[in-house]
């Protein structure tokens, strides 16, 4: 394989690629040549700057694209066509028109092509997917998600990161469709709580919103910047017979009683919540592409949680209740 | 003090006052004799069919109102021109006209008067909103409310009931002003997602929606008819410093450990998971009466949680966004 | 009823009695007549410093006898002499002598006696208890008691209490006996950890021991006078079929999430952690005398756990394993 | 690296090091060729059935003894011979006498060894162990300790395995010392209680003991070759100060409210409980190793670890309380 990008995100994967001896990483390719060699020495590959490095070697099965969400859609056309299979970050695209395109790119070459919501990889989220699957919940009625990090980008990357639901609540958003299907409407209100000085460039830290999905169950997303006390990742499925709670609330396995009672740690940062899922999602995109399964979620799956979180956006900016169809035609 | 109304929540109040020495209630009224008499001889009072029986003695100090909703205004008003202290069931009456004469008749002839919104008496509610008022959570930012009973009522009340929002999502609300104040606006959808019988009759056992707070503080409210796994009250309050969490989550406090892995059993009713809500209300308000302390909620703050609960029932039915003062004038 | 004994124990009985309809205490008995007339007064009852008052009144049904644990047995059998029901707080007596002959003269008088076990009363308890009775556990295997309290007393009610089972344990070792039936043999362990001064005296503040039931079962249990984290009672019952764990970590049902973590408050003491089972045993006593049932745990129970106390006193003082059958003779 | 042993441990520990990049085996010894083979490919190593091939191999720097625990002693002296860094699986050996020798070979050698005792690198173990030595428990006074394994080894593997503390109380009995110190006594009972066929063998299947450490601090262990919900490890450090309780109660992070209430699933063996402890400890002996920095725990801390376990274990056989010193002699 090789890895595109070694910035931020794909430090983060090299990190769980290095334990994976599924993926053998051969090249990685930066722009910024320092990043590229960093990580390559990290993984035992080859340093490039140059895509087509990666892209015209035939010892490369697979791209794995962590490069920022706005040059995401043009390295799936490229190794599109070039025939690789392609993990890419969420999101697919950074706009439903350049994602819509990198979906035909994908479809139209016959590429195998997975996006990075690697929260449908975790052990509990799998879990209660399998359940729900098997039927174990009837029909289904309702969702809840708060997604919350413990702090929040720079102001310049908030900037031009399409938004709180785009850029953060898409991974809440995305799991509202894995679980109950495709989302009708879309409501949501929020504000600048915490940072009032993301409200002059019109930005949100704090969102709230409602759901109404298209086959009659109702529920609410929250999304948030910051908290206080660490990152804050919980969803709720409810149905006919129940409810499933997903939460890892402490973390490490120790509870301290003492004069002010009982407490615990709690999880930081996505890196200490879902360890097992990042894993999980790169070795089940080598062994599924290894052993010509089909790959999940689709790059087409993708562009609806995208159009979803646009949605979501577009109603947080204008108060708005949206028509998810509305939103940038169709695939 | 006497009790006046000996139906369903007349019967629940008599087995909380039954266990409270600070409550001696001497007489019991109600149209059904048959009733007033078997909670009379439960609490060693007598019994009556005629209101003035009470508030002719002047042996009572105090009347607890556990009639139907729709009484509730005209028996304020009653009481209070009898200048007898008053404990009445929430809602203070069941529109927002009846409840601001109860309000002027109560202020005007200067009785104390408490409504029966009981979780704020509940020790966890009771604790965060004193660790809240301390300034432990710094500025507030948020709130979520879930509650969900187990069975919904007979179609019959359901369809005099006022709506999801007014008889059940009235103690939800209610917790949203108590912990941070005022609400400008609220959203709301829902369905009738169990039975489809509601739908016919423009009913909904199901509905989310979102809170904006004037302060500035956005929020979640969900509220359900039935579930599947009992009694599910959850509320959570935001803030700068953190997060206030709230929920019984265990009753008994039996864990069990087999070969399907742990399990536990739930509070299945508000009978198991507030008994000591309901008794610290009737407490505080013997204590407070005869001290002379005011009481609380008074009926002005009841009035505004039941224009809240109206204002997020006329979204829910009409979906628009509703500004809450823009509901039933003001007081 | 009347209450013999209006120290601490008669104290914080009345808070419960006074909650309990079903018990109406008509006289205080206490040698302290101050005492006496503070508890008569908060039940509304008449004080007496003479016990005959009590056991001559033809009105009093039942005695609830408080009194310090040396004073036990005397009570009882003057109780039993005058034909009223007994219920007497644990342990039975002071010895098994006077034990014995206190179930002697409860017995041969025929009168309804209780002791004050009243974790048996508890909803984990009793839950616990009736899955088990139902066989829901298999075949009983194990056993592993904790009881700490957070503040140990006077060094000179110790050096009079009996000792740290006697006075503590005996309540794990009767929930020992409640759920496993009879121990065979026992074996302790200790040291006077936290406070040197009571090492002098031949005191513990904490000890552990092993328990070998007849049946077979194996188990632990652990007492301690101090925490520095409130009172830990938990409980365990292991059986073929799986594990019963009974404990109340939380109290009240708030979490508080921060920049320090996930931390909860914890029970203080018995009162926080077991007023529903300091009611339901009064209630179960009184119900079950009205309607002439049995009622639990009798004297004679009660008798055994005393001696399983003295077994694990013995073990602890001795560094020996002691059969409890060889301790005090037999009923 | 070499692995020598690719039988049941050994296949666990390949799962391990595959992940960890850290660790490059190149070469995998076993006796029997299959197994060599089929770890060694797994690996990408060569296999070999001669342990020479890797002692004598400059290019390998390291072994992971990973063989049936009779052998472990014999194979240390020899990698020490042959100036390899050493990890073993723990015991460190059979015997106390067989363990003195290996501790000797490796220290006159002066080579590195590190024991497996992977709970120690638990991120929860860990934790709580860093603050016990930043002194925030203060004066350490108790430990209670389970260990409960969901389904018992054959018999065949028992009737050697040298008994249950040795084989499998040994870790809780590593981490008691680990926490607390020096044992200076031990008692146990136990019985046969799942399968009276052990008993016909003189083997335990349920265990529960007493320890007295030398610094005065009491506790408790347990241990259970078998339980009907599921692998159960549960340690608790007392202090003066609180207490620390290391538990992983729900995996996945999945709670399913129904009918019958909530419920979870639960770690099932030491694969799900300690993923991380087994990774961790791999990664500190490659990563100390490289840095030149002490293993932990050694060969001479284990060998305590080891003489304590057979102080339970003759104390369980023989009914006495057995002081550690006199096992064994000393090293």
């Amino acid at each position: 394989m090789a890895m595109i990008g070694a910035g931020r995100m794909g430090q983060a994967h090299a990190r769980v690629l290095l334990g994976l001896p599924e993926c053998r990483v051969v090249r990685v390719v930066d722009s910024q040549a320092e990043n590229a060699e960093r990580v390559a020495a990290e993984l035992g590959a080859q340093a490039s700057i140059h895509l087509e490095d990666a892209l015209q070697d035939p010892a490369i099965d697979a791209v794995i694209i962590t490069t920022p969400t706005p040059t995401h859609a043009g390295l799936i056309h490229a190794a599109a066509s070039a025939k690789k299979a392609i993990f890419v970050e969420k999101p697919v695209a950074h706009s439903l028109e350049a994602g819509r395109q990198a979906v035909m790119a994908v479809e139209r070459a016959g590429v195998p092509c997975q996006v990075g919501f690697q929260r449908r990889y975790d052990p509990a989220y799998a879990r209660a997917k399998a359940l729900i699957e098997a039927g174990e919940l009837g029909r289904l009625e309702g969702f809840r998600a708060v997604g919350r990090d413990p702090t929040p980008p720079k102001l310049e990357f908030l900037k031009t990161s399409g938004g709180l639901f785009v850029d953060m609540g898409i991974h809440d958003l995305d799991l509202a469709r894995f679980f109950l299907g495709e989302v009708a409407e879309v409501y949501a209100i929020g504000g600048a709580l915490s940072n009032p000085e993301l409200r002059e460039h019109g930005l949100f830290d704090t969102a709230v919103g409602t759901l109404r999905f298209e086959g009659g169950a109702v529920g609410t997303v929250e999304v948030a910047l910051r908290t206080a006390y660490g990152y804050d990742i919980r969803t709720e499925v409810l149905g006919e017979r129940g409810r499933y709670h997903v939460e890892r609330d402490r973390r490490p396995d120790l509870t301290i009683y003492d004069a002010r009672g009982g407490s615990f740690d709690r999880p930081r940062n996505f890196e200490e919540r879902f360890p097992e899922a990042y894993a999980a999602q790169m070795v089940a995109f080598a062994q599924n592409l290894h052993a010509g399964k089909p790959l999940s979620p689709t790059a087409r799956d993708a562009w609806h949680s995208l159009r979803l979180a646009l949605a979501a956006q577009e109603a947080l900016e204008t108060g708005r209740v949206v028509r998810v169809r509305d939103v940038g035609g169709d695939l």
